[in-house]
């Protein structure tokens, strides 16, 4: 259950506060050149305390390979990876050790599991997402070498929205915002709610360009399905819709149909998937992020006795998920086509003829 | 790839236009009851031909029970479903034959699989829904044993949305409308796309009622990303909420958090789950449904050769496809949550002491 | 629990005496051509009812395929395949209703259960074979095209052990003896055993020629594991081997080695497989099967109450279960190996470089 | 491919001379004292370089939970433990480099990945196993609270059997004899093969008591099934049998068959399992291993440029893999019991009415 994937498989393990988390990452095809400077530049991407936008915790997100890669190239055996926390000293908990914090996921692990782990979230915490940035790497690596790009950025932030994407300028935002004019605005609304103890949500958006046709497979692990399946398993995401999602709801088809000529469809209101299956256009995707939980507001809760208490938080917390989320949902997405892009192999019985001709 | 769930497995097969389709349905306990005529009722929810709103193309949908039931009751081993199809007789397909219909799977299949069944859709067809339907049913008759309740309804239809409520009501209106206040206002734009040979989208309401907390597997089968999932593999649907979802991204946290009282959270933002696990209370998912892409209106297209071609269908087929669309996502809800429920087994180690001590 | 295989899966379902009994078979690459005569002709061989030496009992098996073939081609998508029982009518139970027969699966399925299906073994009759000799059908074909030949036949009956294989003699031989030289004696045992109302035990011998070098997956996806869990998965397998198998724990070193020249292994006690992947030799499997448990002498038992009572049988079986045995272990390894071309491809990042050039 | 397991799930990583090795076992239940000091005797069972009979070389074997465990007890999120390889310093590979050693994985593995791990094995080598135990441990930790033992012991070396067996006694003995009346005969085999450069086969037999009816998961997930699998993944193995197994081979049904009293079974030929589920007897297997193929003498061989070579190792070896071998099986035997009590959870509905009953 901590496992995703088929063919290119990555299983994590680690809570906020233990000694270390990780993946290992199963199906990586063999002679693939890792580049362990990339994996750590993907983590440093993702890791906190960047900025005045970010929580102020600092985490090292230093990445081990321990195995699977030999003379810099993947074996084909599975890759091990470590981050070992180096942060990990017990602060006190004591004001929260026994409350369930409104809006987290406290009270149903508590429930589920019976165990009160109260050190910063545990495993719920969005610290697990550094081991699906680091196997997101080795996907990207190999989608790299097919010619695949994957890329995001923050498209809305408290509900101002990008008019333009400009994917090249949110790799160089502190917010990576895809639209520079509105940037400003966007980074004000997170201090605003920063100063009044406050967060907000925003909305993700990823773009994946070059894959091939035919990724996806009908009908209980269609391209869309698991990419909403992917984008959902990310902390705080709360929707998902692929190209014009939501709206097609309000369109007549004579609209949202994406018509075709020699060249391409000359539309991409479908986002690149048809089918459940990719149509070769560039596929688009937005996640949608609730705003963080942890804020520093009063709030009612009970604890783990039933009695009914306010809740006070204090500490350092990202006020907007969606900024660090971008880069966990691009690492999905690359992760996703990497996993179709094994198990299309062998579609066409011609694949096998192909691999098997002697 | 034609199968869902981990523990209450099914499979499905079948095109629109082969001989028959079905399902087996694996991992039911042994010992529940199985009335046949719910799951007739169910697959007759589901049936196209039963009114203006619909394609007028009749599909008996009879199902018959091969293996897993005995005396009336599950055996524990696979329940296999079977529907003949009594409607395959093999209609003029001559004009379509070798031209991809816009907004279809055809391209996306065609490409994989480097074959071509022109008949309908083939697989692709949302015929298929019906054996989810069956499977589905089997969930149901699981959950209403266990006290809990799976319904649906039409939100919106054209961008029409219901101001209110009623269940009950959606499951006696023509259209599922959960509004009855708009449900004339939705119906007149489901004619009038139709009368302009043309579709419309539509958004479905799927609510849970009465599931347990603890429901979901972090961190790679969470509640609400296998919900995802499910839902986003259903034919035409393009984005997946849980609660207030989308709009949660433009709220604050302060907005957001459901507080907590003895009695349980004092508001229902996150629609039922928490860090992937089901909180108790009532779980909502909204689904957003593309307009059928098979309109009536002169469209450009290729065919399969390449040239050039213009695509005009003819026949039947539903102007919304969002209505029968809610009756599925009704029987994937209630399929994953079979499901989940199955899984949660054993997270305690009580439970195994509960179950095995002699 | 009713599927195997990752990608080429198969997933049975029915009981010896329900409604049908058939598969679903899901993986299959899309231009096999699927020729339905073989599918046939590969059950005929299951067949019982056919000699002296195997039951009376007539089972038609006649197979319909519903699904995944359009023109006689495989289409990617899903082929089901159903064999009705014509043979199904009630007969008289009485004596067995609620005994356990000793040997038998009915002691385990009642108490796992709590459910008995008393008519004639249900789920645990060696009728579900029929299903796996099907799937196998396919998976012959797709080996067929690829130069991959599997082959199978009776080593021993009732301890009387093959001198020489002869895989072609064996399948024209009526218990598919290895050995035309001992065949006679191995009859004589089968019928000896019948007339004093008792069944014999005997081996079967698979063989796998031209299996490419690089099938099987470790570390927990070895072809040998795997070719294992499938014999034992077969109705009274109660021991596997690989090559020379329990002979090779009695061997040094340097006599079990096979060492290599440039034309290849200078001998094959491994069996084809080093490590649990294929080596490109002969792939040679040994499946031991216990005598059929239906025997019709008095045996001590008790019935689901807990009372001790004499179990007498009545009725048709077959004396050794070995012969039919082999035919299903047969389709089992064809399954694997089906199973493991679709693994192994992109094991190398060059296999996804050689498909998606463009 | 690396993982083992449908509920209790583990993944292992690591080669024989890269930075460390380890597992993550998913699916523990939460509430489960998870005592260190045990897995590393677990651990320390199987370590080498403890006696004359096994290889000199010295691996510490020192394990580290990194997550998983709070307060020492299981929190149902992933255990993930770590062994670090102290013994990794690159010793001259120079002669064997690109040499094929016969009876090993070098040349399987080269061919599928395309890669020449030349460094005592890569992943290929025995020293994986050291996860499978520290895993197989959680596993034990488990069984022990519901009072099921999983023990093991050496059966034969060299060809020379067992005929008493004391599971106490193998506990104590350096080369885990069952039968302290034949155990110098077999260290002398093992010394005097060792002595002559040359290696010995042997067969473990594991025995677990005390396992409730019901644990299997018909059709192909069988227990004799699943145990078959674990077993023969275990490196070197080559045949497994279930009970009486190969003898049932050449025995009549009334011979095999085992009646039934009050009391229980009145023999147990069949080890245990009927029709793939556990009957509530001793459960009993027995694995085949073939001699270590690193032996001293010389053999023939080819280079990866097909060149044809003496292969003449050096170093240290075991001289019977089937002493450590008895370990790993057992920590494998363990691992499917403890996944097969979490499967069988919810094979009755009445089981969902006790977990969810409020």
């Amino acid at each position: 259950m901590n496992s995703f994937g088929k063919r290119f498989i990555f299983t994590t393990f680690g809570e906020s506060h233990g000694k270390a988390l990780g993946c290992i990452v199963d199906g990586v095809p063999a002679g693939l050149k890792i580049d362990e400077t990339f994996i750590q530049a993907e983590l440093d991407r993702r890791k906190p305390g960047q900025n005045v936008y970010a929580t102020s915790r600092k985490e090292g997100d230093q990445v081990e390979i321990l195995s699977g890669v030999f003379e810099g190239v993947s074996t084909g055996t599975p890759i091990a990876m470590v981050i070992f926390n180096t942060n990990q000293k017990s602060k006190d908990y004591s004001n929260i050790k026994d409350i369930f914090r409104p809006g987290h996921a406290d009270f149903t692990y508590f429930h589920k599991y019976g165990i009160r782990d109260y050190r910063g979230g545990g495993r719920s915490s969005a610290r697990e997402t550094a081991a699906r940035v680091a196997a997101g790497a080795i996907a990207k690596l190999m989608l790299k070498e097919l010619g695949i790009r994957v890329e995001s950025g923050v498209f809305a932030i408290d509900g101002i929205e990008a008019q333009n994407y400009d994917f090249d300028k949110a790799k160089e935002s502190e917010i990576y915002a895809l639209d520079p004019e509105i940037e400003e605005k966007q980074k004000e609304a997170i201090l605003r709610a920063k100063n009044m103890h406050d967060s907000v949500g925003g909305i993700a958006l990823i773009k994946i360009t070059n894959a091939p046709v035919g990724l996806g497979e009908p009908i209980y692990y269609k391209l869309d399905a698991i990419l909403a399946d992917a984008m959902m398993s990310i902390n705080a995401a709360k929707a998902v819709e692929i190209g014009e999602g939501m709206q097609a709801s309000a369109l007549k088809g004579s609209q949202n149909n994406d018509q075709i000529s020699k060249e391409g469809f000359l539309s991409n209101k479908s986002g690149g998937i048809l089918g459940g299956i990719s149509n070769g256009d560039e596929i688009s995707i937005k996640v949608y992020f609730k705003p963080t939980p942890s804020i520093f507001k009063k709030q009612k809760s009970i604890d783990i006795y039933e009695n009914e208490v306010t809740c006070e938080l204090k500490g350092r917390h990202d006020p907007c998920v969606a900024i660090r989320g971008s880069i966990v949902a691009e690492a999905m997405a690359a992760l996703v086509i990497a996993d179709m892009l094994l198990l299309n192999l062998g579609r066409q019985f011609s694949d096998l003829q192909k691999i098997y001709s002697r």
